[in-house]
């Protein structure tokens, strides 16, 4: 039996039998990837706050098979569906991808959106196999719009697939955090343990010793959370708000997470990006964010330049920064959809 | 009297009285800027190519004022104006700002197309005037699409201007080089010597020791020639192919001008790109070209690790890469008008 998530009650629900236009966001994530947990709420908010004229509802990525059965009885041409944004379009991850080829290759009458995401295709034989997967599934649906978060996916989205392509921010950035006045302390490391991470170990704890001085308390976690086993659309939100307090706390943040960047920035918290396996923070940071001050990116590897980097960020104040308008395109595609059904 | 350039003819004419479609390009230069000439050379190239619907007219910048008064009198809804791309949208070049501005302000009933452009306003009175003049202008056309052609100058058009905008390469990035197969020997430098100079020049002194051996002359030049005094619609493209052949002789090129790594892509030329003053040329090349091996972008000063660099790239060969597929933003925008007019 499906869960959908309905906005209004927030709670498990069965599929709504009113005449609103629905907007159907398929492959929510229940792991305690708090990045991509952020991105699920952050579509939530952008569509309810640019579109009430939408019921948006939910279905979870481990609902995918029955959520689409069900969906497919009671969709109509003013529906919506969407598939969650995220860093994990590609054949890294092949249970997502393949929800995702899943919902794109049913509902090829409907509006589709692939919220914000970055690709990433290996070049072997197991890569190109998923990609022609993917090209197959994708190219049975005229109405798809792949959204790329950063220009590289753009190209790359461009290249591999016939469907329209459109330009974004990652959702996480439509985000806002309360500005929080907390006395700052600590550095926080928030470090990738799967396959994506590059970072020499002894490198990371070399800056621990450059950032371990007898005020600052040095904490190693990461965005991923194992505290606890789930995280629904009914506990994400909560969890969000402790991480942002988390960083809101710290001096310095050191990571290879990009969504751990992102909470700098929603939080004005100084915060130094390494890469990952293909770039895709590197990307996004260079594309929507080099003109945020207090963050920046980095392949260095030599300790005396990291330094200089580090104490910069960390003297640097806060500014107002504004990147909504930059969801444009998105903002552009549902309107011109809701004036062909008004 | 003003000139209008119309293919097949390619040369100066008066304006066609004929029923089909036109589409205008304005801001044509007839200054020695190659890169910009190379610019409005494959704008007429990509149009005539993907939309041969139409009648091509291109309208020098130096006849701006006639040119819009001739053809207000004779265009209709089916025609398209545009204003030629490049890297001077913005407060650095006001003379080509104050002719862009005049031509999206007049034609506000027509689709406008400003062709893929970087833009910097200056952070100084002087460029806060600067962009509200274009604000103002710019925002009189409901009909006018800004293109960036690299993610910073997309989120910039985005939070300056109302307009719609779209994202695309550089328009020289749609041409194709013929493979010239020529030995290759030399290293050629090609420098700016305008207000966007960034590069030491004794960083520059160092690069050509380490360059000139033996068997290797080594070039210092610009791409705005100084052996021309002016260029149009008519000998741009022998000069365009003649700079192609320089560069394709090439071991290295070593540059801050963003068309010299264009040119070094067309032609398989090994190129390392040092920045201008606002990072247009940074940009452009991490959004669209980090996949091609032969090239490189640094910030790198010392000496040791941009050897290393260089003898990477001058042992890297060519492959294949694709461009094209990257327009689809554009080839949709001028085909949807095609449709509304048919």
């Amino acid at each position: 039996m499906p869960r959908f998530f309905i906005e209004t009650t927030k709670s498990v629900s069965t599929l709504p039998t009113n005449s609103r236009p629905k907007f159907f966001a398929f492959g929510i994530p229940d792991y305690t990837n708090l990045g991509d947990q952020a991105v699920s709420l952050a579509s939530r908010k952008y569509i309810e706050t640019e579109f009430p004229e939408f019921q948006y509802i939910e279905i979870l990525e481990d609902d995918n098979d029955a959520g689409i059965e069900a969906v497919e009885k009671i969709i109509t041409s003013q529906d919506v569906v969407s598939f969650v944004g995220g860093g994990n379009m590609g054949s890294l991850y092949t249970e997502h991808e393949s929800a995702r080829r899943k919902v794109f290759s049913t509902f090829v009458n409907n509006l589709t959106i692939s919220f914000p995401q970055s690709i990433h295709f290996e070049e072997t034989d197991f890569g190109h196999k998923q990609q022609q997967l993917s090209q197959a599934a994708y190219s049975r649906n005229p109405h798809l719009f792949l959204i790329a978060r950063d220009a590289q996916s753009y190209h790359r989205m461009q290249t591999t697939f016939s469907n329209h392509v459109l330009f974004t921010p990652d959702m996480v950035l439509y985000m806002k955090a309360e500005d929080f006045h907390f006395q700052r302390s600590g550095a926080l490391f928030a470090l990738r343990r799967d396959g994506e991470k590059v970072v020499d170990d002894t490198l990371v704890e070399s800056m621990k010793h450059l950032l371990d001085k007898p005020q600052r308390s040095i904490i190693q976690t990461d965005t991923v959370l194992d505290t606890v086993d789930h995280i629904t659309p009914m506990t994400r939100e909560k969890l969000f708000q402790q991480e942002l307090e988390l960083f809101a706390h710290q001096e310095m943040i050191i990571t290879d997470r990009w969504h751990a960047m992102v909470f700098s920035v929603l939080t004005g918290t100084p915060c130094l990006l390494f890469g990952n396996s293909y770039g895709k923070g590197k990307h996004a940071y260079i594309d929507w964010l080099e003109h945020i001050d207090w963050i920046d990116y980095t392949d260095e590897t030599d300790l005396t330049r990291l330094k200089a980097i580090i104490d910069r960020l960390i003297g640097t104040p806060k500014h107002d920064f504004d990147l909504r308008p930059d969801f444009g395109q998105l903002h552009q595609l549902i309107a011109r959809h809701l004036k062909t059904i008004s």
